[in-house]
């Protein structure tokens, strides 16, 4: 029998703790030659906010780590799908830096993430395999391939899915570039669901990854602050060369999924973006129409998160999209048969892109 | 057109520096509640060696990462199967604890250990994906699985997957379990090649997890020294249980997936375990074979590299496979036609076995 990938089931985890552009105006900020930035930090936030669209974020409480994050998600989306837990075949979990306890430095993978949540979850199974997967913000869509292809190869039925982080224990409070990240987790469950003539599911996926000089445009680095303990290193960001790649890349990455699957660009009903920066979205949405002939762009085709979520890596696309799913963004909604592509990118350089029809 | 996996080239590093278990004579021991042991190091090293086999363990020089180790093992394996690089359609790099520079608490996964490698190697092809997998000391057989899937779900034709560690960065100098530990990488070169009537390749796998009372048998835990900083973590063991745990389900794990693929132990001709403890590989064949009803063992059915390697967790497996592959370790080699079953336990817990004709 053939069987359609299919997500039956999305949850997330948006932490409680809201930090505001205002919050930074206490901050002060260096740049990455540890020169001391005179603006005011308030305008420098505001300036911040005209370039990212990002107005607030979310951090975790104190007492929650990452695998809390996604445990939560992760209730959420099976409770969404139905799924008897017992049943999972895979539990899938994105991130790039583990549980990292609130005011300590050292990471904490043993045992994985993708155990705790199935302890977490109480799951007896013993033929359920959790494991971890490192890819950069791209992780969880990536996670969403290779339970396709687990279903294909005909390994699992069943998968579950999660993408979480806590980017506020791993930045650089001196570093402007700091504000666009925040923390979260989002998680989906996908089914095998026999073919019988649908077409619902993962149409086609694409992905890229450029290691070359592009290796370290995001990478671990020592604080901007000059007096700081240069061992210690916080989530940095060659921010220009980040744009420039993504703009390169990403909108021909989408069209070669779409291609893929022989879907034409009218066909698309949303298209839900990695959050790192409203420009940057609308530049790859408006690059992808460019590269089919159109000029303008639909209304209402690119839900955002970002200005209330900011950027929480591989957290962010599952949550934006479980958001439209269960109608919480305004003027947002999806139906039954709507062509829907999902893309990404981020450290690596990775980037990657689904169609999907719901 | 059907295709077998096939494991086409081995490489490994084996770390320059030599720590003997005379070298622990040094060493100042504390129990898990912080008391001190009283009987003499060299005694308690001594007592080491008769549990566990192992003489001395192996670690990576200061100016090594386990990203350096890791692309040192890939270049021996590409070089071994004469692929061309640019071929590769996944890079799959298990670990669990990304790189830890040497004196330092912090993990660097940003960007992921397997981009390191794609970026060492120099491969420009940006289909090629690398993915980093968490997944306990399993995690390289299980990087095999999923190549074994990828190839199975025609996402991909040609493999890299390797597992690299450098455990003497994250072990308590004060806790005598961390004599078990070392560092190293191996990898392996997977292709899918046309069956052809050939039967040579992976011919099953089973996969086990249980994360119940039994998830934090390894874990971060503070030092058992009673003066250390309690924020900082390292690797602990829950050795009794652990060794309880495994002796349960390792045994019959593998019969599983000698089961999947209809081979009998008396077709297999090599058992590459995990090296974690001598006695404790020794049980696990014991039992395997008793299940079938067998009294005793075949001569040199398990090589072994605990008494000189110590675990190298991930490593351990594809680095003893490169050993034997490669004739380098007495009274053992393989031929063609040769049945294989490939084991491992650790971190989950999670234990998996695959079957294979060499």
């Amino acid at each position: 029998m053939q069987y359609n990938t299919v997500i039956t089931g999305t949850g997330s985890f948006i932490p409680s703790l809201v930090k505001t552009n205002r919050d930074f105006a206490a901050h002060d900020f260096y740049d990455e030659q540890q020169n001391h930035i005179n603006q005011p930090p308030a305008l420098v936030a505001q300036k911040f906010q005209q370039i990212t669209g990002i107005e607030e974020r979310r951090y975790a409480s104190c007492e929650l780590n990452s695998s809390d994050l996604a445990l939560n998600a992760a209730r959420e989306a099976i409770r969404d799908s139905g799924v008897d837990p017992e049943t999972i075949d895979q539990i899938i979990v994105a991130h790039n830096f583990g549980n990292v306890v609130k005011h300590t430095i050292q990471t904490d993978l043993v045992p994985s993430i993708a155990s705790r949540v199935k302890h977490g979850l109480d799951i007896r199974n013993s033929a359920c395999v959790p494991y971890d997967i490192l890819f950069g913000c791209p992780g969880w869509l990536q996670g969403l391939i290779q339970a396709d292809a687990f279903i294909k190869a005909g390994v699992a039925k069943k998968c579950l899915v999660i993408g979480t982080e806590t980017l506020s224990r791993v930045i650089d409070a001196y570093d402007r570039d700091s504000m666009i990240f925040s923390d979260g987790a989002g998680a989906c469950v996908v089914e095998a669901l026999p073919k019988n003539g649908s077409n619902q599911g993962v149409l086609a996926s694409s992905v890229l990854n450029h290691s070359n000089e592009e290796a370290y445009f995001l990478y671990m680095g020592k604080s901007n602050f000059p007096g700081s303990d240069t061992r210690v290193r916080y989530l940095k960001m060659q921010g220009r060369k980040v744009f420039e790649y993504a703009m390169k890349h990403v909108p021909s990455a989408m069209k070669a999924c779409l291609d893929k699957c022989g879907i034409d660009i009218s066909e698309v009903k949303k298209i839900f973006l990695h959050q790192a920066n409203e420009k940057m979205d609308e530049g790859f949405t408006r690059e992808l129409f460019k590269l089919y002939g159109h000029k303008t762009i639909p209304p209402h085709i690119m839900p955002m998160s970002i200005h209330k979520l900011g950027n929480s890596s591989v957290a962010t696309i599952p949550t934006l999209f479980d958001l439209v799913r269960k109608g919480e963004l305004p003027d947002q909604e999806l139906h039954a048969g709507d062509v829907i592509l999902f893309a990404s990118v981020g450290a690596g350089m990775n980037i990657n892109a689904v169609c999907y029809r719901i």
